[in-house]
Order: structure tokens, then C-alpha cells, then sequence
């Protein structure tokens, strides 16, 4: 038995996000139909995380396990023709056995990209969301730092979800501007559902003076979703990294948290 | 009445290119429905230029007539809001009443793009020509730079054209490279039906072998649409810019043409 790990990435724009659906498209169907055409056989691939319809993936990882010899390399060519031009491969490896995509991985990286100018660039229209007005970066990364930490973040999960561990590490957390692209940047061990999409609309109500940056602590500690900002629509946020234990990267910053982490997702 | 210029630009991919058609939406249709909802009465507008199905435009310019009185940046800011997303405003401003998006056009700039990398980029799949293997992009700009001057460019018109008035000058053509991305940049007093395309489907025969460089004078005085290379795809195409006479930027390339130019469009 082999256990196949595919890193792939995304354009979200055209399909009901990951999740196989019964009435629409999704990219695990549209990879698991590859690997059907690929292997003549039928598939089942775990993705790592469940994304919603229209977000976007720099890197997405999947595993599914296989009897079939075929050669990494011919296996990645092979879904580099077959796999609909916007989903890409950026590597095909062997794994461990005990490795699952969506249960080993130790942190997640996200990115909201908004776009401030008064006029509307139509090639971003499915890729970060605009807003008309200039945006006050130096007030959304004071208030996205109080995101550092270890904290309950139910305040930022969608309402309705189910509420239990909701507890997050978040490692790194920041603004950066480019041009007219304003980007929140946030990696943390787990995100609860809608939560990156909640806090970027949290740090947009900062940036026009609903919320005060000082603010956050408490917003935080409160637990109200109600206190925070909207939901922002689904094609400004990615999914840009995914770690794992022993990925290059990885270890740097996560070796303070590296014990509890093992504890967590090896046993 | 007044004569009323939009600079607008687009993402072409979810559309059946420039032109009114009964059965598919272009982009005429979303500009003409968008001013019947400001406006409130039917328009038809002309534009510069039919662009094929999934062809970009960084700028497209049009021109209607009308009575109302609305101000101009009033009318801006409703195109700005009531434009489907992937259509920007750039400008809009009242133009001599002699003035026709279509007519007075003195030279039109296209981009066509190509990615090349063994990896396929999700986020370019509507906007590049993906290629796997590295482009030579000093054999194709050897080749474009045989573009330049007043030619019969019979060779680069689609079979089954009509075929009159087939002379057109270039005034720049050149490639340039910017990481992954191959870009064939061509200005000139015209095109033909599917030239620029026809063209960078050449370039690309010359950067695989297929044709040399230096073959390029033969192949356009030959006028054998056959001697060279295929129609690439829509989706790497940009109209880019658009110059009219007085436009900043025209008069410095246009200065030797100029007469030639007032002559024919200003007649």
C-alpha cells in the first residue's frame, strides 16, 4: 500500500469549493475524476481542509492511498495534463502511512486580499475584494496583532457552528500594502469555520472607524460574534500554506510549540 | 447633443467578445444595458474595436450620443457601481462631436501573453498562454522586431477573411520577459482580423524551431497565411491601449505619421 501525497493549488472561482457535493462541482470531484481517468480505478483523496465555494488555494494538500505502481513523476505529469487548467499541481511525494492531509497538519496559513481604488480593476474582480475607498493599514495591523496567541476565538466563528474546542494558536498575523493591495496574512495551527473571513471583516470595520484597534482584546475575550465585523465574501481569502511536521519551514517557528503539537497530532 | 467618450476595461472571459450578438452576452450588451438602468432610455454605443470571445482589453474606448444632461462624473460613478465587476471605468469625457471610438482611432496597442513553466499556474489559466517548456525569447524578439514598418500582412489574416486594404504600419513590436511571463507587445495604425493572434502563434513556431528568424521577411511578403504559424488562443490576447490624435502619449510616436493619419481619419 502506498500512501500518495499531491500538493496542489486553486483558482476557488469556478467550483462549490472542496467538499464533493451532490448537485455541484467541487475540486476534490474534479480530482478524483483525474485520478479515475489517470488509474482506471476509483479514488477517494482526503483534502486538508474544507474550503468554501470561491476561495482560491496557493497550496492545497491531498492524500489518497493506492496499490497502483505508477512513478511519481509520471503520476504528476499525468495530472498536470489531465487536471482542468485551473487546478495545478506543485508536487507529488510518497508519505508515510500515518500521514493524512487533513489530520497531521500542525498550522495553516491564510491570506484576505483587499483592493482599495476608487476605480474597480475588473481582472481582480473574482481575486481580492474591492473596497472604494483607501483603506488605513497602519490601524488594521495594530488591531491584527491582538490576534496573536493563544485565545477562544469564538467571537469570529460563523453562528450556528457547532462550539466545542474552540481554542486557536495564532503564530504570525500582519498587514502588508502593495500598490492599491491591502493583504492580511495570518498562519495559526487551526482556523474555526468563516473565522479568516470574520476577522478580515473585523479588520475592515477597524480601518473605517467602526472599531478601535484597542478594541480587539476585549472583542476577543468576549465571545459575541455580534461585537465584530461581517463576513467577508469568499474570493478575497487563500489558503496560502499548509504545514506539516518536518517541512522545511515548519520547524522554525513552530519549534516552540513543537511538543504540545506531536502530543496533539501523532499519538 | 453630446458626444459622450467611456474608457472603460475588462476581463473578456465570461464574455462572447465586444459585439451585440443575439444569443450570447458581450460586452456591448452589459455597457448598453448598464446605461439604459442609469439613463433610462435605450443607447447604442459604438466601440473601438470587435474583440473576439475571452479577449481582454486593459483599455476599450466607446462613444455614444445622447440629450441628458447628467454630469460627466456622475455618470462615472453610476457605470462604476452598475457595471458587472469585471468591467472598470477608467474615463469618462465629453469628445468633439466628430469624434468616433471606432473611426478616429489613429493606432491600437495589443499585448499577447504566454507563461512558460513545466508547472501550470491556476491563476493564469484565463489570462496566459501556458507553455511547458522555457520560451526563447531573444529568437522571437529577433523575429518581431520584423514586424516593424508598413507591411501587406496578408500572411497573419485569418482564412476566409476579406481581403482588401491588408497594408497596416507597425510602430513598436517587441517581447519581453518577466519571470515566467512572456509578453509579445505590438503597436500599430491597425490589425487584421485575428493578426496579433496569428502573430504570436508565429513567434512561437520561431522560439520552438519551426521557423527562424531571419525567415520572417519571405513569410510576410509571401502572403501565405499557410507559411506560418497557428491562431493562438483568445485568452492570451490584451487590447492595451488605444491612441486617438491629441492623446498624450500619441503624438510622440505618431509625429512622422501624423499627416498620413489626419488625412485618412479626419477627412
Amino acid at each position: 500500500m502506498r500512501n500518495i501525497r499531491v500538493d496542489i493549488q486553486f483558482d476557488g472561482s469556478e467550483y462549490s469549493g472542496w467538499q464533493r457535493q451532490r448537485n455541484s462541482y467541487t475540486v476534490q470531484q474534479a480530482v478524483e475524476d483525474t485520478l479515475k481517468k489517470i488509474l482506471d480505478e476509483p479514488y477517494t483523496v482526503n483534502g486538508c481542509s474544507r474550503t468554501d465555494a470561491g476561495v482560491h488555494a496557493n497550496r492545497f494538500v491531498l492524500n489518497f492511498f493506492t496499490e497502483n505502481l505508477i512513478p511519481l513523476e509520471g503520476l504528476k505529469k499525468a495530472l498536470h495534463y489531465v487536471l482542468p487548467a485551473d487546478i495545478g499541481v506543485l508536487a507529488v511525494a510518497e508519505a508515510d502511512l500515518r500521514f493524512s492531509a487533513r489530520f497531521s497538519c500542525i498550522a495553516k496559513e491564510y491570506l484576505y486580499r483587499f483592493y482599495d481604488s476608487p476605480d474597480k480593476n475588473p481582472f481582480l474582480a473574482r481575486y481580492a475584494l474591492h473596497h472604494d475607498f483607501r483603506l488605513d493599514e497602519e490601524r488594521m495591523a495594530q488591531a491584527a496583532r491582538h490576534f496573536l496567541g493563544c485565545h477562544d476565538f469564538t467571537s469570529f466563528l460563523a453562528m450556528g457552528s457547532p462550539a466545542c474546542c474552540t481554542e486557536r494558536n495564532m503564530f504570525e498575523s500582519e498587514i502588508t500594502r502593495e500598490g492599491d493591495t491591502v493583504t492580511f496574512r495570518i498562519l495559526g495551527d487551526g482556523f474555526l469555520y468563516n473565522m479568516v473571513r470574520i476577522m478580515a471583516g473585523t479588520l475592515l470595520y477597524v480601518s473605517l472607524g467602526k472599531i478601535s484597534p484597542d478594541a480587539l482584546p476585549d472583542l476577543i475575550k468576549n465571545c459575541q460574534r455580534e461585537q465584530v465585523g461581517m463576513t467577508l465574501p469568499p474570493y478575497g481569502l487563500y489558503l496560502n500554506n499548509i504545514y506539516y511536521m518536518g517541512d522545511p519551514g515548519a520547524d522554525a517557528f513552530l519549534t516552540p510549540y513543537r511538543e504540545k503539537r506531536i502530543a496533539k497530532n501523532w499519538n
